[in-house]
C-alpha cells in the first residue's frame, strides 16, 4: 500500500480497522499529524493555561468537547479513541498499558488536546533545500531537558524539552524563517549554537532519541518540543492520561500549508 | 503631560493615582495595549476554551492566575484591578456600573483575560504609509455583527464581530501582509470586498463604532474585532464580569514589534 500518497480519511480508516499497528512517519506526505493528550475533564483548564502560556512546546490545534470522540476541525469525522496506531494510558503518571484502540476506556468527562508536531515543519525544512539529520541517519530526533522553565499553570509546570538540528551555517537563517513562519508546529527555534546556554551539559548525549552526528561547522538549532507537555502531563500524575505512543500520531486532514502564516 | 512618550509603567501609575482617566488611544505609542474580560473561576475553562477556538477574534495575550490581580508577561507589576482608567462590571449580562477601580469588587476566584487590540495592528498599517481612515477623520472603527459563527465551547457561542478599513486597491496587498504577520492582535483579515459575503447588509450603518468614508474604487476590508468575545460573554449572562470600558485600554510594557512572527 502506498501510505505516502494515500487520503488522511482513508489511512485512519485502515488505522481504525487495526491493518495498520506502525508509527505514521513519512504517511500522507503533506499533511500534518498530531500529537495526543487526553486527560479527565478536572485537568482541563489547567492544561489549556499551560498551552495558551507554553505556545511553543505546547500549539493547540484543536480541543475536543467534553466527552466527545470527534473532532470538528483538523480530522471530520475521525474517532479520537481508535484512529491513531498505538496508544498508551498513564495512571498516576506511570505507565499502565499500550493499545491499538482506547474505546473501552473512554469517559464521559474526557477532554482530548491535539497538539502540533514537528512532523509538519521538517518537511518544510526540507522542501526549502535544508538537511534534517535524523532522516538522513534514520534515526529518532535528538530531544534534551533544558534549564528552561515553562511557565506554570495550576498542577502543569516543568521545564522545556527541545528537539536538536544541526544546520550547515548557509542554513541557519532560512532554517529560522521557514519554523518562525509555522507557530502552530512549534514555530521559530528558542536556541541556536552553544547547547549550556540552555543548560544541555551533552550534546552528545540526548534524554531522549537518538544522537546524530554534528558535521564540523554545523550549528546546532533547537527548537521546542511536544515531548514538553508529555512530560509535564506525567509530572503532574494525573488519576489517568492517555497519549499517542510515540510516532504513531493522529493524522489529520489539514495541509502544512495552512498552519502557515 | 507627554501621554504618547511616556514609558508604560508611569503612565499605569497615573492611572492607578487617578489623575488619568480617561481612553488610552495614542498613549505610549509604539507599545500594545489590551482588552479586559474578568470572569468568576467556573466560565474561565469555557472562555480559554472559545478563545483557542476563535484565535482572530479572540487572542489572548496573557491569563492571570485564579484571583490574582497581577500579571507576569505583558505588564509586570500593573494591578488589573487599578491600572486601566474606566471599567464596567455587568451581571446576568446587563451593564451595572463603569467605576475608575474595581478593587472592591475583587473575588478570589476571579480570573482575568488580556486579549490583544487592533490598536496595535493600525499602528503598522500608518508605519507602512496605508491610510487608516477612522484616525483620519477622528472617528470610532466601524463594527459590524457578521453572519459568521464563532466555534462555539460551552456556553460561549455567537457572530463573529468585525471592523472595517476602507483601504485603497494599491495598498490592501500590503495591508494583509501587514496584519497577517501580528496573529495576537487579530492577525489577517477575515473578508475582503462585497460586505454582503459576510453578511453585512448596510456598509454605510455599522452596528458599532462610527461610519466612515469609503472613497471611490477603496475596498472594505474586515478583521476579526475584540468586541466578538466582549458581546459573547454579555449573551452568556455570567453572573458577573468586568471588562474595559470601550476605548480604555490597559496599556501594556509589550512592544508591538514583539507581536509580529
Amino acid at each position: 500500500m502506498d501510505y505516502e500518497h494515500m487520503p488522511p480519511r482513508e489511512l485512519r480508516n485502515l488505522i481504525r480497522e487495526e491493518k495498520i499497528t506502525k508509527h505514521t512517519s513519512g504517511m500522507c506526505a503533506g499533511y500534518a499529524q498530531a500529537n495526543l493528550a487526553v486527560l479527565p475533564a478536572e485537568y482541563a483548564y489547567d492544561f489549556l493555561l499551560f498551552a495558551q502560556r507554553n505556545p511553543k512546546s505546547c500549539p493547540v490545534l484543536e480541543v475536543s468537547d467534553r466527552g466527545s470522540r470527534f473532532l470538528k476541525t483538523i480530522a471530520p469525522g475521525a474517532d479520537i479513541a481508535r484512529d491513531i496506531p498505538r496508544y498508551r494510558i498513564y495512571r498516576d503518571g506511570t505507565l499502565d498499558g499500550e493499545y491499538t484502540d482506547v474505546s473501552a476506556f473512554w469517559r464521559d468527562d474526557f477532554v482530548s488536546f491535539l497538539i502540533g508536531c514537528s512532523f509538519s515543519f521538517e518537511a518544510e525544512l526540507l522542501a526549502a533545500g535544508i538537511p534534517v539529520r535524523h532522516i538522513e541517519e534514520d534515526k529518532n530526533v535528538p530531544m534534551y531537558v533544558t534549564g528552561i522553565d515553562c511557565e506554570s499553570a495550576g498542577i502543569f509546570r516543568g521545564k522545556m524539552v527541545v528537539s536538536m538540528r544541526p544546520v550547515p551555517p548557509e542554513f541557519v537563517v532560512r532554517a529560522v524563517q521557514v519554523t518562525a513562519s509555522m507557530p502552530r508546529v512549534h514555530g521559530a527555534p528558542v536556541h541556536i549554537g552553544d547547547p549550556e546556554r540552555i543548560g544541555i551539559k551533552d550534546i552528545a548525549r540526548p534524554d531522549f532519541g537518538d544522537s546524530v552526528t554534528i558535521r564540523a561547522g554545523e550549528i546546532p538549532v533547537f527548537w521546542a518540543c511536544g515531548v514538553t507537555p508529555q512530560s509535564v502531563i506525567m509530572s503532574a500524575r494525573p488519576s489517568i492520561a492517555i497519549t499517542h505512543a510515540p510516532g504513531h500520531m493522529l493524522v489529520t486532514d489539514v495541509r502544512n500549508d495552512l498552519l502557515k502564516y
